[in-house]
């Protein structure tokens, strides 16, 4: 039904109603584009602002991407009907609008591309779409073949619905100079101002044919008729209409009528996107629309993609783990990392751990993103809420709300870059503000830290105001006065960071001063916080502390605990108690829940995590972004089995069984699968389909350092694999410094680790003095 | 296929494919819902601002009512399978979403409610939509009968899509105890402020049933399932799931499994509707839930439509007109007047123009609004862009964009009031604005023209900002300089009207200086704005006169003519040259263009009305607003035979091959028809389907006073009726000033008019002295 396939570097789906919401994506460097296997698809791309060409058939609100897309019979796709002329038959491929019965169907999620064959009434339909690299272009290419044995005579329909496009303006029409229907359009406003913001939006979406087709209709409704998409009334004729959209729906839809031999084969291309006006079609019709076109664009795409493959290569007793880690999850690092999630306002904090994933694919976009974050640190050394990345961007959603917690992952990002870098140099660089001032990067990270230490109660605990990490819980604190537990200790956590990396670079007193920061932050949290078996998550503006045991429900919160054992808040036996908690109320079979149990109601005092109550699929979710911190502080704190069993949980499909249940491939993910399994059996496990999540940057971290136990410092290379009870071994290959290291790691029964560095005993298993371009073989025996 | 029944009451369509997008529209003081005949639904409650409960499948934009709405399989409705239970037959009821091709099928638009009567596999279906008075509830009933002279045993299921109701919060589910499915939501917000402003919003969408049906589902994916919407999985078996919705689409699914004897019938009564909490849906099903309480509601509702009935009954040789005149139109009225359709902010000049068509129906509200209107006038003397009807409104879309005619229509309304009531006492009423003066209305109405007048040019032309009446020339006058040729008259207009109010009330001194000041107007538009054949629309800000003969598009514009003809600034040897090129160049076999030809491209120095360029409905459209104007003028200057012809192109259908084109049913004036009948034959005629429009109250102001020639003045009422060519005469039944008029016209061949009063010769045709209560009986012979 599903499995992996070129060596794991696709996934096939041989069925579109067994996972009807799974797909893929595909993204270049201005736009990305989510297709269902059924051949629904959501495209965006960047005029900088996120905008659309193919439209909902109403008018849509412009909004950030929501989980669990809702698809309906008139939801954006990329369809292809076929007729028997003869018969009258007709299906449609991918499988939607017409849902018949297919003889056979495959998807392939590929990491380049997307792809279908379908087979039925003895005619085999293959579709592939790609990407160029720069372009807003959908590359189509549909081949047609005859497997009947006998001459047929076939109408092909491709129908790309174009939807409703705007109330101020829509028309679409064939266009014979340019080779296909285009769709005009013009944004509606309101305010003059806004009339030139808009002149250079591309309000006209092309559909473009690389073969004439033999008719054609622009107009939605003409197309589908008393019909209806499952079957359209304009496909009953014998050829399509002609016609044009004028203030109508558009759509594009092209009618090829084929006389196909037996075995024969016709292929078709298509561009499918937006321009700003016919010159732009024309350029990408002459740059993209041609057998060698698309084979130039694929190569430049492949290669473009390559550039993201990650500095690990493993093999392990887990087959499925090992495609995951080789070829989709640094993928799904690069593509935050290198288009910042298609955003032109990213939040700080997803900028920064977007960036940090970047340390393992390309180090220096890490070290581009930490400067550029920089300079738009404030005087008094707070972070905005969100990083603008062009040239009048704006802040946008939810970062108008004031979150606190953003300073931290300024050291949380630099750790990661430095331990893969050594790039100490970094901090000493001159760093200028919007306000012109100029500081270097060590100064900012110390201006930060400041601003961390001073935006305290009198108790030395770390206001919330509107939030802190994750969708806030903005009622907390927003009087002034409400405390956040995770942010206490996550800012001594950031500290101790910090203070380590003034230690590697010599600023002895800096080291001290923050070493003693995050000492008294830890302190706070103990007198405050700590509940008997975990820390709280915080205490109200009116005095409440919540995520406590006294609490019916949100009484436990994942955060606070990964977040104490790296700060060092949590004593070993704090620890102890906290990981027991945690395998009691927050563990489930899909995942570590972000807190438990589901609010049934909502709490005015803690705020809109709560309004996700139980209709919502974020109520008591398995968050992978919070689970993957657990994780990393687990592997941190030695704790490598149960690090190992959480972190293989996020990947969708252990077992079939788990795939029909969170209905993804294993292709990214989530940024949660559904929580409250007591509640709500039926849904729990089910994925977000949502590939925008901070968890793809920790948990290749997890797998680099925690697993593989390979951690770059200030010296070299540290060597401390973590292997999973029951595992007898594994290899690994990895690009660090320029060197390439392979690793082999056995159990063998031996009473402690013992690492060889090409064959000789390596007794702390530290690499020192590596020499870019050379290659090193580590052998570690674990007991 | 289509006609009135119910002496013009109803009009009745018998085909759901004839026109697809027709329907009617219910209204009460909260809320409006418009239902297409195939059972497709839009509705609005105010809460205070206008929102939704049942939503479209994604997350769609929050915005002004759209013309020409696009349909789509899972757009709102309300609908109802039935299935029979023997052969698995199916259909839904009216028509949507299964389509079948029904045995028969009547669809009936009322005054006070809507109604289906579809048959089908041997089976009536027979469907009611009415509303109360004040709650946001819809009644509908259900009776199904078995006309097939055999047992059945039918599945009956109501299905009535909930969509996506929002992305933070959405559920559904079966309550046992308040007999219905009820979904809930939170409206999402980011703000914490906005927390607080929607606590109270009713974020709840119930469906109950009087009758317990015997299984139900709550999940829009659960009930379509892969058959989709014309063929529901969850109706093939044989009960529906009885699932929840757990952030997945909701939708109110009820089953009710029946064994209908031969003749048999049995009758559902649901409510549909959005509350707060429970105890509110409690509530509205004891008020309503009952055929006791349907009954009572409808009552109530009838007579508070028939509060709206208006001041005129008519019998002319034209019985659709007459159908029209004396049950839609006041109907259409009422509703602008009654509720301002549904806008918490209308603009200042919709406000008023629907206010002067209520001066027919209930000339205390006109009375109301002019005051509540004048109480937002600025220091200046300036009137704002919209008029905030309850705490808290603010100025929305378009209210935002500085118009600069907003001043003009309050003589406008005033005259209609005064001719109306002669209410001279109204002018000494003082009115206290936001900044707390204290000022008459005289004096208010004194500023306002004041503002009028210095708001000028040095030629005298008047300013158009960003736009004046109709969507606006946004770009014509956005750097200060641009002036209106239109405002230019339409002031004078103003002033001219005022003047008149002035003599009538002895200010002599204020009556000679806005004569003086409308001559002036009338003198600059004459100047600098005749063109030869007709006045320029406008003058930009960088001097290129538009709305010119030397313009190869957009040449002609209506408005500036039609109101040259009733500032007095055109002499009667210009107003003949403007009403032959209006023939030319702007009258269709639709109506009269508001503007000609189209434009087919953008020009930067005009603005938005080019932007609607071809692709929009739009460019070169009747527009009926601005052709009731003329049809006004016309009225005004003794052209009663063009007037009515225009007049009567507005009301849809003096024909079925009217109808077919324009797609609606004669029960509203549309505030368009689709223009650019030469460049565009297959749309040109199309109706918007949108029934807010300021064409309604002159509409009915042309029908009394223009051809009726029943209009109010100070001293009483004058009487001079003007008959269309072909008209052997017409009666009427005027309620005027508390008194009932009946009027007879005749054309019998005399030189000229001879009016007689109860019998006695009237020879100035002036009724003075009229008593309240008495019975008048006018008798018109014309030429």
């Amino acid at each position: 039904m599903f499995g992996p396939i070129d060596g794991g570097e696709r996934y096939e789906l041989a069925s579109p109603t067994a996972l009807p919401q799974a797909g893929g994506f595909l993204w270049n460097r201005r736009m990305m584009i989510q297709v269902t296997c059924r051949g629904y698809a959501t495209a965006q791309f960047m005029q900088p602002e996120p905008a659309k060409y193919a439209h909902a058939p109403n008018l849509e609100a412009k909004t950030f991407m929501q989980p669990e897309q809702a698809y309906y019979a008139h939801h954006p796709g990329r369809f292809v009907y076929v007729k028997d002329e003869d018969t009258g038959e007709l299906f449609s491929a991918p499988y939607e609008p017409v849902r018949a019965p297919l003889a056979s169907f495959a998807f392939r999620a590929g990491r380049h591309d997307l792809g279908w064959t379908v087979e039925h009434l003895g005619v085999r339909v293959e579709l592939q779409l790609g990407l160029p690299t720069d372009d807003v272009v959908e590359l189509w290419t549909l081949k047609v073949t005859n497997l009947s044995g006998r001459p047929r005579r076939l109408s092909v329909v491709p129908y790309f619905p174009i939807g409703y496009m705007s109330w101020m303006n829509q028309s679409a029409e064939w266009r014979d100079d340019l080779g296909g229907i285009v769709a005009s359009s013009v944004t509606p406003y309101q305010k003059v101002a806004d009339y030139f913001k808009n002149l250079h939006l591309k309000d006209k979406t092309y559909f473009l044919c690389e073969r004439r087709p033999d008719a054609w209709e622009a107009c939605q409704a003409a197309f589908e008729g008393e019909g209806g998409l499952h079957r359209p009334s304009a496909l009953q004729a014998e050829r399509l209409a002609g016609g044009d959209a004028r203030y109508e729906t558009p759509a594009a839809c092209v009618q090829y009528r084929l006389a196909l031999g037996a075995g024969q084969a016709e292929t078709c291309r298509f561009l499918f996107g937006p321009a700003l006006d016919d010159a732009e079609i024309a350029r990408l019709r002459t740059a993209y629309l041609s057998e060698a076109g698309f084979a130039r664009a694929a190569q430049a795409y492949a290669a473009y993609i390559d550039r993201g493959r990650g500095c690990l290569r493993i093999r392990t007793p887990d087959a499925a783990f090992d495609n995951f880690v080789n070829h989709w999850l640094p993928r799904q690092v690069f593509y935050h990392g290198d288009v910042n999630r298609l955003s032109t306002d990213p939040q700080t904090r997803n900028y920064l751990q977007d960036s940090l994933g970047m340390a393992y694919i390309a180090p220096q976009v890490t070290r581009g993103a930490l400067l550029h974050a920089l300079g738009q640190q404030s005087a008094n050394g707070s972070m905005p809420d969100g990083i603008l990345l062009v040239e009048g961007a704006e802040l946008k959603y939810i970062n108008q709300v004031p979150h606190t917690d953003h300073c931290v992952w300024l050291p949380v990002c630099l750790q990661a870059y430095l331990d893969e870098t050594a790039d100490f140099a970094l901090l000493d660089q001159s760093v200028r503000d919007t306000a012109g001032a100029e500081l270097t990067v060590a100064e900012r990270i110390d201006r930060a830290m400041a601003w961390l230490e001073q935006d305290r109660d009198a108790r030395g605990l770390s206001f919330i105001a509107q939030g802190d990490w994750c969708d806030p819980m903005n009622m907390v604190g927003y009087k002034g006065r409400g405390v956040s537990g995770w942010l206490t200790v996550a800012a001594a956590h950031a500290m101790r960071l910090w203070a380590g990396i003034c230690d590697d670079t010599g600023r002895a007193a800096a080291s001290a001063r923050w070493h003693a920061a995050a000492a008294a932050l830890n302190d706070a949290a103990n007198r405050h916080l700590w509940d008997g078996r975990w820390f709280a998550r915080g205490i109200t503006d009116d005095g409440v502390a919540f995520g406590v045991a006294a609490d019916a429900e949100g009484r436990i919160y994942l955060n606070p605990q990964a977040w104490a054992m790296l700060s060092g808040a949590a004593s070993d036996a704090q620890r102890q108690l906290m990981v027991q908690a945690i395998e009691e109320e927050l563990e489930t079979p899909h995942g570590v829940a972000m807190f438990a149990p589901p609010y049934s109601r909502m709490r005015d005092d803690v705020g809109r995590v709560t309004q996700k109550h139980p209709g919502s699929a974020e109520n008591g979710a398995v968050y992978n972004h919070a689970a993957s911190f657990y994780v990393h502080a687990l592997y941190e704190t030695g704790d490598g089995d149960r690090a190992f069993r959480l972190l293989r949980q996020m990947i969708p499909g252990p077992d079939a069984a788990d795939l029909l249940q969170r209905g993804q491939l294993p292709v990214f993910i989530p940024n949660y699968y559904r929580g409250a399994h007591r509640q709500y059996p039926r849904t729990a496990g089910r994925s977000s389909q949502l590939f925008n999540t901070g968890t793809a940057a920790w948990a290749y971290r997890c797998v680099i350092e925690g697993l593989c136990g390979l951690r770059g410092d200030a010296e070299g290379l540290r060597v401390q694999p973590q292997l999973p009870t029951g595992w007898d071994g594994l290899e690994a290959e990895r690009e660090f410094r320029g060197a390439h290291f392979r690793l082999q790691v056995r159990r063998t029964g031996v009473p402690a680790m013992q690492v060889r560095l090409d064959g000789q005993p390596l007794p702390d298993g530290r690499v020192r003095g590596i020499e870019a371009g050379r290659e090193y073989r580590l052998e570690v025996e674990l007991p």
